[in-house]
Formats: C-alpha cells, sequence, structure tokens
C-alpha cells in the first residue's frame, strides 16, 4: 500500500495528521492543495507542499495565509 | 516499493518520463522542484506540480518558465 499520510506544519512549527492514507495529491491554482483519500474522502487545505517523502509515506504542508 | 515515476508536461501537452524511483520531492523556495530518486540521485526541474497518483505512481508536473 502505497498511500502517504498528510501532516500539516503550523506557523509555530507544531505538526498535525491532517488526512490519512492520502493517494492523491492536487495543488490547486486558487491556492491550497486537494488531498483525496483512498476511499474518496476528499480535503482541501489552505497551504502549500513543504516535502513529500514516498518511502516514510509522508507528505508535509505548510500552513499559507493566502 | 512505493516510489513513483515523474512526468513533465511541456506547453504542447507532450509528457516525458524525467525519473524513475522517485522517493522524495521537494518544491524549492525559488522555484522548480528537487526530485530524489531511490539511489540518492537528484534532479531539480523547472516546474511545478500538478497532481500526484500515490496508486498510479505517478508524478505529473508542469514546465514553467519562471
Amino acid at each position: 500500500m502505497c498511500q502517504s499520510n498528510a501532516y500539516l506544519l503550523d506557523q509555530a512549527g507544531g505538526e498535525k495528521l491532517l488526512m490519512e492514507d492520502v493517494s492523491l495529491i492536487t495543488p490547486l491554482d486558487e491556492g491550497g492543495v486537494e488531498l483525496i483519500g483512498l476511499f474518496g474522502d476528499r480535503l482541501t487545505v489552505q497551504a502549500t507542499i513543504k516535502e513529500m517523502d514516498l518511502l516514510k509515506h509522508r507528505i508535509v504542508m505548510i500552513e499559507s495565509n493566502e
């Protein structure tokens, strides 16, 4: 299984788990990132991608204010 | 194995395989994206991420002119 977990870093440097088993990641033209999970669940987050580590199954995003 | 292949879409809509077995993807502050492969090989590409499909093992990027 190759899904990853998505984490959000807030401006204070804290990290929280946003979504497990993310299968599709789409940066949006209008800003933000759309995450789609294994079962079709969707989440749009105002953030930018910082790093995706496919071996560690980690997608790390940073909160944006835009 | 959860690495993905990275593809680049050019302005004309063509798609080419840029790198196989990408394990780490990092958008760069100065623009572009750094790809690191399973064996530590690195490639920096002037592109933005369009979509990452972890089930299909596809990272699709679009050429940027910045």
